[in-house]
């Protein structure tokens, strides 16, 4: 993905802008970003564990971002900051600027005359936008989205490809959704009556926050009557799935292929594991974390790391304990058992 | 996602309609539905359980349905009725009635000369209609979606925004299908052969019966020879995955991100848990309830509720438990080990 | 799925172009394969393991393929070969060759001027190819694809409907890929930095290998600096996550609904169950097998084959077990004391 005109800095220039210290030829310049591993010498590196400290040895990299104990490691030019990863995220946001807008709407675009779309917004090649929706400026929406009837999407958003997005749902300021995603599709509602399911029209919204990021086809589903609330600054992953009535507070990342079941409330500042699940109608507290591939049954009312996974093990292994984890009562029993057995034995003297 | 227009109905007429026993002022004007915590006096909300009786005293609802039991539990107007919840979810439906068709295909669908469309049938913008398609009278094509080519739709069908059906599928009455959702791609059929897989042509078909709901972004494979099959009346939740050649019986409802695998047939009336998953060429009994990230890896031959998730834990507990659970085989064998040498000892009499 | 006019051919023909030994009647003709179960006189059956003999003794197909220990299990005319089911493959791929290719790009199609179509590649209905994409001849774009800028798409690659592959992905020849899936879109990579989280550009790619066929709304993201890998012969099932960084081995094979998380390197020819989990950072040898269910928690350095799913349990034992081994530890270490409490005794004499 390299490319040769990119407009190179100095790294005199990159700490004037960003903060750091220097250390080594101000007027080295850069142009990009990468790894220890790939970096040619117009690229900047960091060093982001003492774990890749062999590769600091070895990179080509022209410059490299780093902490202070490590600020003797190399002696390549470098910056030394505190957060090397979050100064190394600002440098490659400001050296891989987003594309411009190219304003206007493609004119394969189906746009509703109803619709109230902002001066400079980019509407991609086979676009549909419904009546009544409204459009804040600088949003760009990708090829072949449909956007619902009364949906409001807020200024600087970004729309990948093939996005849905059902009638009256609101996207906040700075929101970024992948190309797949589904938002404000029916809950999954309905009761039993007479042997056959009724559906429940599912009337609420979705009201998604500012820059809440959202990835490749996850799914998000309208509210029953209520709206299900995605707060700001909320990361999801590819393919999560939020369903009816669910909140997820403010700053809490959730990995990919992840479900959260209805009516559901998540904390603010969580960190939720791929694969894992939060049952429905629990709450979780903020600053929660969740392993991977772990079920939440019950409500969780303290931060902390919590876990169900499976230890795996060799088939054969696996096998064995597993068919012994089906009688451990029995076997909870059996010891308990013994402990009478041996006691009487103990206080018999014998 | 209220409004200010929508018609409004005496409970009076109510009753008339749906049953049950009007308590209180029959003149009392709803036209909505809302949750007891939401509802504003032109809403009329249900009781659903005793824990939300502290609601029902504070409820802003103008009336309520609830069961014969909390008949005095509030002096609101209100309607007793045997399934309150089954009750609401009818007159949510007479309240909120799904949006008219607009007959018509729209000028930038793109809809094959032989396709057979039926006379008040809507193709919303940019849908592809393919060849010798059959598409049922009040059937709505949303927009974006491709149809293939012999697709067979029947009447009343309901496909939201970028849906994929595959050639020679066929979906029945009265069936919704969630946007994103793809019906019919080539099912997962291979075998090895000097070190490289030998595609198998998939060459079966979908067929989904009547009255079948499918959530966003779920994907049915078509089958190898024979057809997948759902049968009338299954719940299917967004991201589920049904491998070829899988039946689902009738009214079986599946919750988000459940996989069944090739193959396998699940029972009618069944109830499968979000992420769980069925083991290929298994039967399922009818009325079979599986739980939440349960793997259900064997036949289950009697109804019942059956469970496989690994219970969380504070991480630190969670590593200690889990850590035995590797060893839980040799654990059980000092426990037979010791049962051994106390009953020598016992014997012995010493 | 069956039609009248399919072309037939006789046993003879078929022993001449795929080998085989032919017993029984050489002109006999079949124009389609089938099911033991569901085959016709006119279709081609085949066993594939001795578990369907009762199945051989009563089909009405036409002919059968079957290995030599079957040979006699059977008075139909039948082909006898060393691998029944890769020799049925190979026959059902020539009895249903793939739809042709409709040289020539929809009128509805919106095709960049500075992207490179190949003079015979098909472009369906709605699709949308991007500035400077190359697309080998062949190569079948299916409707409501977006191809992004600079995406490269070698020859006979077959899209389907709905796909998004974002800008400077590289596909290899006979690549499938099948709808709703999302190739390149952003890796999920931020830095949590004073409260909030700062994202990662994403400014690797993706490069998928020849001959690699991708299920239905799975999704692969890019890589953050280097290129997210999957090489050639590898087989995905549907809504499989791969997230960036990832390195996929030559000829694997992974289930639907698997995870693979960000830079995990998967071996070659492993067999990677449904649903399973591979954690972020680690290594799979070459020819790791994987169970449904399964995550995998560190790195695996040999073949075999690996499981982690809990083992389900009609619930009310599940709970009870369950119950016990959240409190495992303990139990274990109850066993340890009587195990020194018994020597102690043992050892007295008493």
């Amino acid at each position: 993905m390299a490319d040769g005109k990119r407009p190179s800095y100095s790294l005199r220039e990159i700490v004037e802008r960003f903060g750091g210290e220097l250390v080594g030829e101000p007027t080295t310049r850069v142009s990009q970003v990468a790894t220890l591993e790939s970096a040619a010498s117009h690229a900047v590196a960091f060093l982001g564990s003492d774990r890749y400290l062999p590769l600091l040895r070895i990179t080509k990299a022209g410059a490299v971002i780093l902490g202070s104990a490590a600020r003797d490691a190399t002696g390549l030019p470098r910056i030394v900051c505190g957060n090397p990863y979050a100064y190394f995220a600002r440098l490659s946001a400001f050296l891989n600027p987003p594309s411009p807008v190219m304003t206007g709407a493609h004119s394969s675009a189906v746009v509703d005359g109803t619709a109230s779309i902002a001066g400079d917004v980019e509407i991609g090649p086979l676009a549909v936008i419904g009546r009544g929706a409204r459009i804040g400026s600088g949003t760009i929406v990708g090829a072949g989205c449909v956007i619902g009837d009364d949906v409001v999407i807020e200024r600087d958003v970004r729309l990948y490809s093939n996005v849905t997005i059902y009638h009256g749902c609101r996207l906040g300021e700075r929101v970024i959704v992948h190309a797949g995603v589904v938002i404000g599709a029916d809950g999954f509602g309905m009761v039993m009556s007479d042997e056959e399911w009724i559906k429940i029209p599912q009337i609420g919204g979705v009201v998604i926050g500012a820059d809440v990021e959202i990835g490749a086809n996850t799914t998000i589903d309208r509210g029953t009557m209520d709206d299900t609330v995605i707060e700001e600054g909320v990361k999801l992953d590819n393919q999560i799935q939020i369903a009816h009535n669910v909140r997820i507070g403010a700053h809490t990342a959730i990995a990919a292929c992840a479900g959260v079941a209805g009516s559901a409330r998540v904390g603010r500042y969580c960190r939720i594991g791929g694969s894992s699940g939060i049952a429905g109608h629990i709450t979780i507290a903020d600053h929660v974390e969740v392993s991977a591939h772990t079920l939440i049954m019950k409500s969780i009312d303290r931060p902390g790391t919590y876990t169900g996974a499976y230890p795996f093990d060799a088939n054969a292994v696996w096998r064995r304990n597993a068919a012994h984890l089906r009688h451990l009562g029995e076997l909870a029993e059996r010891v308990r058992a013994l402990e009478r057995r041996l006691a009487t034995k103990e206080r018999s003297g014998s």
